[in-house]
């Protein structure tokens, strides 16, 4: 038999090499290649080709080659705050990646199954636990577009006979997350407290407000159930299904690292109209597919503190 | 006081004439500039340019340049079968299009107010009148499309100020319209019947469908006043609100022209997906904007004849 073939996009991104590791944990021989638009890639022992996903006729030449059994469509522009400064550069952008990864399957006819990555963004502003069936209220650009891919794949399935499964997922957190996000961005100036580096003064927004929180490393193992296991065209929530504090998750560094912060709330940082409360239902996972947290939320922020203060 | 500057894309379109019409006949002293992809305009006594709205810079240039008060964004690939034959072209033209117009308004910092011209198919299937407060569930690419443009009308205005006022436009007909369209199509063949230049054969889908249509006259004086009138942000159903049978349209065809046509099912035009019914509530258009149907389905089929007859 012929070896299975991956094909990852943004392989260099925080879940990329994550990915790659729980494909090569659950089969032993298997084929891999990442696309990426640096020059080169840091992941290790798989192929690689710098390509620009926004180029349809690249990515159709890459998949009329490589011919993937899957496509993990990893790449996005996908931070909120960014779709704001280019609105129609981030929805164009996000879109048009995706649409030429699915145009090339069809006009090709091959079988590939594509995993389409979506966000919670997508449902919007819920007081409530959120559940795959909600309709979906997308109010950033960046969610917009998330909603179009969704929308698109279903599509492509039901017209073109297309194979995409989907999900929606939440915040990940994990060690090697880029520090401009907010947990990592917090740690990290914990460890600098912790170190004497910076002053004990620690500037917050609003710490209050109620995420879920999910290790990469579970993330990635409910990505690959998804892709290899999900019936055509179904979409899953990938979340913890617990709400946790901005606040909790500094109080558990701060006791990790034995110190307490003086925390000051910068008003400049509070946003008016962040969500209070995002929590997933992640029941659709777990009954359908067997999937289980294995990374407890202390465990994820000591291996989080570990691989920053490594570097 | 100066002239008010209307900029119409798509000007050599069926609707961007009589669009011109209605503000010539509501306002005296105006200036016109038309947009549109041909390198001629045949819309007389206005300015018109040749551009490609996919180009960001040139759109940019024409509204800096410009500084419309109104822009009227008539031009898209407006039909959901090319949109299937062109999934992924169909949706990035239509919404990059838009974006660039409400890009370079938001850049330049100008008060333009945008009408969104979107679509009826942006309900997807239900079984009831289309009112505006319904959740959108689009089935086609081309009203995912339309769907994001009046997401993406949402956001401009909420975090940016913009001006933009919207429609969800049910099907019009009219004088002038392509023959490609099923009711300038039949009318086409039945006068052919009626001057025996083809045999008394008419092949037909399913012409017991339920459609809503409206005059295209009465189609621009809605959006005429929906530019000059409506609130910010709003979004309106523009129809008729009665539901008409292509069979219907047949017959009073068939009547003013003293035909009896035979008819025949073709199975091969049955869509097993259509519809059955789509019709719109226009009380928000009639009750806010003080909208009237002034020209009766009998009337709009004899102007169809006399315009399709002169040709």
């Amino acid at each position: 038999m012929m070896n299975k073939k991956y094909l990852i996009t943004g392989i260099n991104g925080f879940v990329g090499k994550y990915f790659v590791d729980v494909v090569r944990a659950n089969e032993s021989n298997v084929d891999i290649m990442g696309l990426g638009l640096e020059e080169k890639t840091k992941v290790k022992n798989i192929k690689y080709k710098s390509v620009n996903l926004c180029d349809a006729d690249k990515v159709y030449d890459v998949i009329a080659k490589y011919k993937p059994d899957y496509i993990v469509h990893l790449a996005a522009i996908s931070s909120v705050a960014k779709s704001w400064e280019d609105p129609a550069g981030c929805f164009l952008n996000n879109n048009s990646t995706f649409l030429n990864l699915a145009e090339a399957v069809r006009k090709l006819g091959l079988k590939t199954r594509i995993l389409s990555v979506g966000s919670s963004e997508e449902y919007g502003p819920y007081k409530k636990i959120l559940k795959e069936d909600l309709d979906l209220h997308p109010t950033n650009p960046y969610s917009v577009a998330r909603v179009s891919q969704e929308y698109m794949s279903k599509l492509y399935v039901d017209k073109f006979g297309l194979d995409i499964v989907m999900t929606r997922s939440f915040n990940h957190i994990g060690p090697g997350q880029n520090t401009q996000f907010v947990i990592p961005s917090f740690i990290n100036q914990l460890i600098k407290i912790s170190s004497g580096e910076i002053e004990n003064k620690f500037m917050v927004g609003n710490i209050d407000v109620i995420r879920d929180f999910t290790d990469v490393r579970d993330v990635v193992d409910a990505y690959y159930k998804i892709l290899t296991m999900a019936p055509n065209r179904s979409v899953y929530n990938v979340c913890s299904g617990k709400g946790v504090k901005l606040r909790d998750i500094i109080n558990s560094t701060s006791k990790q690292l034995g110190i307490k912060p003086n925390i000051y709330i910068d008003p400049t940082r509070i946003r008016p109209n962040d969500v209070k409360m995002v929590i997933g239902d992640n029941t659709k996972l777990k009954k359908e597919l067997g999937w289980k947290i294995r990374y407890k939320l202390d465990e994820t922020i000591a291996d989080m503190i570990d691989y920053i203060k490594t570097r």
